[in-house]
């Protein structure tokens, strides 16, 4: 059993930042709120998102087979209880969801999910739609999040990142991102022509000072860039050669979404 | 002889009313008013449309054969006269007009009828258009319409209308109008989802209770839905199985527009 | 050696008035500004360009030959200096540098060229950008401006001949530039319908009474109208058969474009 309340922008805006990365994918449902790990198609880029039950107005949990249910409001009690194990797997396609949201306006969401049919009911105001949910096991399959260390940490503007990679685009197809002591940069060379932005440390929210670089496809951080249009801010885990982890918090704070990016090989 | 002055937001909107259903016809322009009826290409929509001279600024008209000259400004008399049999009738190209009154802005329009060269001559502030007129015998016949009695009236917000129907086309082909009991609901079916909207009686202008559902070709319901985007409320007359009847007002209720469709039979 | 600053919205503005025109082209650089001639790939239409050096809020110039500087701020000496022939050949993809000024915002261009490496560094904020410039040899000749006398002149709001352009599109491929002693008209006949904008003596900045009027294509007065998007009035040079001269200001004053455009026959 599940039933829950949301504010509508909060719901667009996570699962805006899922379709940057996949079409569709399969949420974990527990008494403690929802989770997701997915790749894209190419397997080059992967995204991990927890949204905490207290994102929500209302959320109502119950798994069938244990009995027990573990029925109670958001609003009571936000402590960090013990993960259950017990959950209900979702499989959804993220970008008709998202159009559907879109079709509600400001109205807060209501959701029912009807395991037995697999439809989840979704209510915004005076609209009803009944979304009839995928079988997980036609997914592909959650990946594992690999162990990594990043020296070095950059907390940017999102808006000075996003306009960054537009501007990019219109100049190659990868991207250097690096730390050279006290300053971040963001690097595209096309056949003739280059871009670079710089910025110091007093022109960022955080920089560990360091000397790392590591090239990326422009095409995936476009993706990227467009799963946080609503964020403030963005952290940026760099090394060299490295994979990218790029962090950002939706649903004011109690939602967290993070997108790993492999990188390319320079003068590849 | 024709000769008119009219606010232009209130002539684009009798114009775009007409293009929702047809891209040419005819008016007749009499004494009183112009009136146009009209069907779509493939026969299932009309159009039945009706000003009243009251809705011009000037509104000068003379039948040339009868050698009398009705020639009266709007605003000195707008009691009910007895309507006129004698009449012009002017063929046009709506689609190419609303693109001209789109040209000039908010300027009042002026309209002059060359009945020997069929032109209209239209000023719109210092811009003056000279549209060459449809021969009437070219254009689709005139429809009859038919007899009908509605046991059930709903009247709704146009913007809640047009939003469900917006949400509608990403969903199905078809849509669902109906009452039942105190409730006005429209719903849709996809391959695999389900859209529906229901709204109350005090969520309604006005309902008359019943039980009636008729099933309607989606895309008829969103043109119509185009051709009223300035209007606040539409009245749906509705029946079991049977046509629609979507009436609403324009020119601050000086003219009226209804569109008649036909149904489909479900599961067809 | 140039170095300068000047602000980005009027750096777009010069540039958007070429790429109307033509898509690269050669800045003569002195120490007096800039200038340029070109004609468009058809050799239908011209443009000259001149911005002075106080356009500038920084200009820094000196030709490497002469061994000596001529290195002063815009703002200490805008006096009229005589015209250095010394010079600077700027090979430029306009297209392109105004995509780049897009990314920037609304932050100062500052500018330095690498005449060696061919080079344009192009900073606005923290974004640096190198445009390669092109060879100078492989673009089109420079055109010898045609001496020419222009009977009539109209000074007009450039909103209304722009809305008149957009319209006249919708009718027809020429159009009629023409003045008729106090009346300055523009004209444009499609296969059936006819616009025409119509202003008197009061309704224009500046009118010179006469009688003339020619036709040009639409599609090079549909580019020019595209080149002076921030501009209030424009100046229209004009004749009997004969070619179009279109000026106006930009920078403030500080600048000057002027579009030609050769005449078509009428009827032809």
């Amino acid at each position: 059993m599940f039933k829950a309340k949301i504010d509508s922008t909060v719901l667009k805006e996570c699962i805006e930042s899922l379709t940057a990365i996949v079409d569709e994918g399969m949420f974990r449902l527990t008494e403690s709120g929802l989770k997701l790990r997915a790749v894209d198609p190419a397997n080059v880029a992967m995204v991990s998102f927890e949204l905490q039950r207290d994102a929500f107005d209302l959320f109502q949990f119950a798994v069938k087979e244990s009995g027990s249910e573990a029925d109670t409001e958001a609003d009571t009690g936000a402590e960090t209880e013990p993960e259950s194990k017990k959950e209900i797997e979702i499989g959804m396609d993220f970008v008709k969801f998202l159009g559907i949201l879109g079709i509600g306006g400001r109205d807060e969401v209501e959701l029912e999910l009807d395991e037995h049919a697999q439809k989840l009911f979704t209510r915004m105001g005076s609209l009803a739609y009944t979304l009839s949910l995928l079988d997980p096991s036609s997914l592909r399959k959650e990946p594992k999040v690999p162990e990594l260390e990043f020296p070095v940490q950059v907390i940017i503007e999102t808006e000075m990142f996003r306009r960054t990679i537009r501007a990019a685009e219109k100049v190659g197809d990868h991207i250097v991102l690096g730390v050279d002591g006290e300053v971040f940069y963001m690097e595209t060379e096309g056949e003739m022509d280059k871009l670079r932005l710089e910025l110091r440390k007093d022109q960022l929210i955080l920089l560990t000072p360091g000397t790392v670089h590591s090239l990326y496809s422009l095409d995936f951080i476009t993706a990227m860039s467009k799963g946080m249009s609503h964020v403030e801010n963005i952290t940026l885990n760099l090394g060299k050669d490295y994979p990218l982890r790029l962090d950002f918090e939706v649903a004011e704070g109690k939602g967290k979404v993070s997108y790993l990016l492999a990188p390319r090989i320079e003068n590849e």
